[in-house]
């Protein structure tokens, strides 16, 4: 069976789960949240991702300069490691680069690289560069924490309120006026293609979050595994999701629902996190109340005045 | 300039270790061993290695099965972490899928990973599932050692003693009797298609090899790399270099040199080591005297009493 019938990118996860399911003593999280957690030593964790971008799935040579696939890759990594509430340290950068690739192309990609591993104060460690028929990047991310620093995906618990930290739908917009060779927008462009992890603030979210995840794969995805993962539901505000006045005119002009793009695009890196009620304030400093986590275990959307269930989930390559 | 003309992966290579120097105190090895190596706590480090293999560049569907793309794709990177002397621990797998794909395929790649991990008890703590158009998977492996246990590619002096773990050539020559559709072979092509990396015996040659480091690109390759990095020279006894008597066969149906195999092919993953002349008794005992370390910052073949400088290197992808 393909893999696109069998239920795409979320059966392969599962599938992962399953088989290496890990209880070692020293892993505190194995395959299912933002990263893995292992020991370092007694107060200390090393926090480790990986993720693959690919040429034609993750970006296009039609409007990324080879500088901002070096950021996109490190940004995606990082927005992982933000998400457990870590700071990123080492990264390691495997390379897939074609015949026809040029040395200015592999310079600027490294610019790319060392743009973001500056920002976020990252040390290049390791690399593999070999050949392929299309532009591959895989980036693993060791990130540390101390044990209280860390925000899994399973800690909310109903009547909790659900944040997130700015504004969406914008990559996804983004990337819908390239396809469409729309002129103009270009701050919309902008945050597909230079996308910005939020380290400036996961390491004030995770003083008081009760769980956190990275915007990947759009809200109703983050949320729904947050929920799975926490063993709860969830109601998601319609009328309150950021969503920026440009991006709303993108979709416009594109003849789609902005909304659409911040429910079920992806790619914004922006976190969702759950605050105890009593938290409300102070997570009001870094975000925008999207919703509040149930007891029973299914996620809806509010809209117009309505409970709906939500069904649909995040962005799947297999199934585009 | 495109990338094979400027002197394709080693160019890579010298760029990323360029641009990416790291001085910081808790980094022992960054780029340019076969791990990168970090303090873990007083005694202990953690080794870390990554590595991409492509669909046609590194093996075919033609001849691979899913699980043997799933071993090999674990054997080349436990190596690296044998080379270090060190113990592999965890793993992270990124993989690609086509359009194509089933879940069949998937289940039975996963299996050539459980394979590995078992083998070598590893642990596999996360991973990234996505979509291109070729098969690509790349792994990140992290091992752990005491500082007494590594073993970098800079310890080898002049008048040192260069040793290999086991027959070389035969990967190659496997690769080249699938691409000329011989039939037969099937121990020599095992070796292409179902590598083994060293770790039955790393953590005995640790105790005193000087410079360690694994055979991915040939024997004349990891020579050269040792010697750069040691600032020596050394001779190769190209009469010494073990070859297995089916791997020569294959040589000669191939109407090819099974010794060029050897010293310019790759992915043998054996070990080559060097060590002191006192130890040479102790050497034997896992592998092959194949030659020896010199002053003169060069590296020559010593072939039928005759000693020429060896020019070519190993395989390179951006060059076939």
């Amino acid at each position: 069976m393909l893999i696109k019938n069998a239920g795409g990118e979320k059966f392969l996860i599962e599938l992962l789960k399953k088989e290496f399911h890990c209880s070692a003593k020293n892993v505190l999280k194995g395959i299912g949240d933002d990263a893995a957690v292992i020991q370092k030593d007694k107060n200390n964790f090393f926090v480790i991702t990986t993720d693959m971008i690919y040429e034609d799935d993750h970006f296009s040579l039609n409007y990324f300069t080879p500088k901002q696939i070096g950021i996109k890759a490190m940004e995606s990594n990082v927005s992982d490691i933000a998400a457990m509430g870590a700071k990123p340290v080492y990264a390691f950068i495997s390379i897939a680069l074609t015949p026809d690739t040029t040395i200015e192309f592999f310079e600027e990609f490294i610019k790319g690289i060392k743009f973001s591993a500056k920002k976020h104060k990252i040390m290049v460690l390791g690399g593999d560069t070999t050949h392929g028929n299309k532009i591959v990047v895989n980036i693993t991310l060791i990130g540390e924490a101390k044990k209280q620093d860390l925000v899994f995906r399973d800690g909310a618990k109903p009547g909790e309120l659900i944040f997130v930290s700015g504004n969406l739908g914008a990559s996804t917009a983004g990337l819908e006026l390239f396809k469409n060779k729309i002129k103009g927008f270009n701050s919309v462009k902008k945050k597909h293609l230079e996308p910005c992890a939020r380290t400036d603030i996961s390491n004030k979210l995770n003083k008081f979050a009760t769980a956190m995840e990275d915007v990947s794969d759009g809200l109703a995805s983050e949320v729904k595994n947050i929920c799975s993962e926490s063993n709860c539901g969830a109601i998601i505000f319609e009328k309150n999701i950021p969503i920026s006045s440009e991006t709303i005119k993108a979709g416009k002009t594109l003849k789609k629902n902005a909304v659409d793009f911040a429910l079920y695009g992806g790619e914004d890196f922006e976190l969702v996190f759950t605050v105890k009620k009593k938290d409300e304030k102070k997570a009001k400093k870094f975000g925008f109340l999207v919703g509040e986590t149930i007891k029973e275990k299914k996620v809806f959307l509010l809209e117009k005045g309505k409970l709906n269930l939500m069904e649909k989930t995040g962005f799947d390559h297999f199934k585009k």
